[in-house]
């Protein structure tokens, strides 16, 4: 069978997502109505209609406000800010679909992982295992002043606390409650087994947890695990315990080398290549036409805002600011390792530098992402194909940019030529998210993953 | 016009909250639907239907682990474990209604304000204004021990968190953005002035928070507020915090007594009493006829499990097990003051000490809550009135044993008779929970609250 494509709707509770100056587009509803239920239950129905396999929640918990070291820029473009809390919309998506999953992201830097494998096994129950959890340890400076630090914990530190929290995690979800605790005895007035659940008394370097897990097990027990590590740190990060990592490149070649480096990666922590699924990011202006497509793209440009652009690049940990005005040669001996930067933790080089020049990774629509493709249905369905086999990745988180007729426009025009190709679904696999991604594994984890290296703990009576 | 009686439908997100044992009835299905949306969205409409303002989630984040020093017994019955998380539930409740409103408990002592208000900033907006936040410290030890501490917070320092954690969240709420802060001006290029959205910089003696908050403003901005104190302090931190108080009292006089005492230091705060509501406690058996009534509550309690009461009493911070063999008189001599305590943290007393005994206090269905009603319609109805003006309370907070039944009898038989008796609404009232509440404040909180003594920080740029 030909090798399929997996699609995430790539979102964020907020007014714009990636969307810079969108706002203005007088087709985009976003702004005015990500805050209304409706809105939400009719994307979930429209990417169910559309065979997504899951809407991919980003977060953040701050305010980027790294360029001009202000938070003015983010918010006068409605950039990432406001956002609301993306779990919460979770239940009211779930109860007008049967299939579309959810990934959410949370930090492990910020929430405390009781609470968190709560929430994650109570989405796990009232989806029936739709459930995914995107692992990030946050880039934003302003996030962790929001949380009583005084700047962001180092890089490789927040993996280590990650890497604690997830342990943690594994304990909860996966050793505290055997499958048959629950033994309903009526005879015996025993409803639950005591002996079959069991406290984690985990004692780790950051956490430490008594337990017992307070929900019974869920369909999935441990959510889908997603994550975008791109350091090497992040990257081992992702092999040790991603399912799905989700990576970024400039080129499609670039995008298959990091491929190939994190299967490696996976393989050298004792998991399967075939259980780890990699997403990177597409974007799409599509039209029944070429010259209706291009001309959206020419309106899209026209409400194009750079100081969005800029604002967003502090992810990166630098300051656009500070290069402005000077010539790329100039950048390159411009040495200043980012702790933050969310896409490495490394000093400043000559591609990056250049990179960071206004004239070229902060072009309009048509260059803001690694790829973006506009053109008619054919077109945009036959690039795809070619980026699905030449970056070698497993499926795509797709942006979008105007809200919902972008969306709209990609399950209408480009779904039904994707399907008539034979590299997606006609319709979806009956199961939970786990067993939908990964036939061969099931509702749960494999043995070879580390949350099932844990062992419970003794009896508690 | 007659004082109008309020009811909030009594629930948790859990497998059993009250219903000692009677996982073990036939009708009931709650253990194996509360992980289901259906049992929730399902249980929304019924409450719509009975014109129930809200259903009141209470929470807990650990297993009661007092009684025998063991989780075993908890565990056994179900009573309050397996428990889910409460806020999850709200979007799928409120896309299926339009009036009944949503109260979350979520504790101050092991959630970060900043988080927990973009949590309920993010409700709020999904309901158009139909969320509260019902306020508690938490009372179980082995709570403390899933969060990474030795054992319990005292008592009073876990108020003192909670005023610095309520002061917080007004700033968060109230303060950092204004109400004209989104200007959509798009011949400026600006979606936000960025000197309307403001940080709030808190430094207090145990939260330290930069902003600005995440969210736009909602309608209610602050959720409704509710608490449960009974202690003295936890009284003061109602009166000076809450616009809803749920007290018990083992008879209507007494907790007239407390509803006094309330309102008093209300006033202290400088607060209208009529800007506060007290609610209690309320259970109901009833049936077309009293006959089958009595029966009903026959048949609860042949289920009824003393081991889950004895569990549940744990809550006190007494281990009845230290009690079960003793006298009464013998028991008052028993001096040990309880800092976790639930109900106080005082010494006990020859009251609460007969209280302890399992004769008296954990006495089944019909004795195991301050006030359980039994009887057919029109007996109900008029206990519920008798005990209304009696205790001097707004309105209960409705205890269910089995369910749906137990809800859908008290929808179908006793609120068309609450009804014809002029005291309960005919129809809600449009707006928000806070307008329905106290239609004189309309959606936001008053000049009085302790809220609006917050002024805005400095402009961000």
């Amino acid at each position: 069978m030909t090798k399929q494509l997996r699609l995430n709707a790539f979102d964020m509770n907020s007014a714009m997502h990636n969307s810079h100056g969108l706002w203005k587009h007088p087709e985009n509803k976003r702004q005015d109505s990500y805050k209304d239920i409706s809105y939400w239950t009719d994307l979930a129905k429209l990417l169910e209609k559309g065979k997504f396999d899951a809407i991919f929640f980003a977060d953040v918990v701050g305010v980027y406000d790294v360029y001009q070291q202000s938070k003015a820029p983010s918010i006068k473009q409605a950039m990432q800010v406001p956002i609301n809390d993306p779990a919460l919309l979770v239940s009211a998506m779930a109860s007008v679909t049967k299939h579309l999953s959810f990934a959410v992201t949370v930090s492990t830097t910020y929430e405390h992982p009781f609470s968190n494998a709560r929430r994650f096994s109570t989405l796990d129950h009232l989806t029936n295992g739709r459930v995914a959890w995107n692992i990030v340890t946050s880039y934003l400076p302003n996030a962790a002043r929001n949380f009583g630090l005084e700047g962001l914990i180092k890089h490789d530190e927040r993996y280590d606390i990650a890497d604690d929290y997830l342990d943690t995690s594994y304990k909860l979800w996966e050793t505290s409650w055997e499958d048959d605790a629950i033994v309903n005895d009526r005879q015996a007035d025993v409803y639950i087994d005591p002996d079959k659940v069991h406290e984690i008394n985990h004692e780790g370097p950051y956490f430490k947890v008594e337990g017992p897990h307070l929900s019974e097990p869920s369909l999935q027990r441990t959510p889908v695990l997603f994550q975008a590590g791109t350091s090497a740190r992040g990257r081992d990060f992702a092999a040790k315990h991603a399912e799905c990592i989700f990576v970024g490149g400039p080129t499609p070649a670039k995008v298959k080398e990091l491929v190939a480096d994190l299967k490696t990666r996976v393989e050298a922590h004792g998991r399967k290549r075939e259980d780890v699924l990699i997403f990177s990011f597409l974007s799409v202006i599509v039209a029944e036409s070429k010259v209706d497509a291009e001309q959206k793209l020419e309106e899209y440009n026209q409400h194009w805002s750079s100081l969005a652009a800029k604002a967003q690049f502090g992810a990166s940990g630098y300051d656009i600011a500070e290069f402005e005005d000077k010539d790329p040669d100039d950048i390159f001996s411009y040495d200043k390792p980012t702790e933050g930067g969310h896409y490495k933790a490394a000093t400043l080089t000559k591609d990056n530098a250049k990179a960071l020049t206004v004239g070229e990774a902060l072009k309009r629509f048509d260059g803001i992402t690694n790829q973006v493709i506009v053109g008619d249905p054919d077109h945009v369905a036959a690039e795809i194909q070619t980026l699905f086999t030449e970056s070698d990745v497993d499926g795509f988180n797709l942006n979008h940019f105007v809200t919902p007729s972008d969306l709209e426009d990609f399950v209408s025009l480009v779904v039904p030529k994707l399907q008539a190709s034979g590299i997606y679904k006609q319709d979806y696999a009956e199961g939970t998210f786990r067993k939908k991604l990964f036939p061969h594994l099931g509702n749960k984890l494999p043995d070879t993953h580390r949350a099932k290296s844990f062992k419970h703990e003794q009896a508690l009576s």
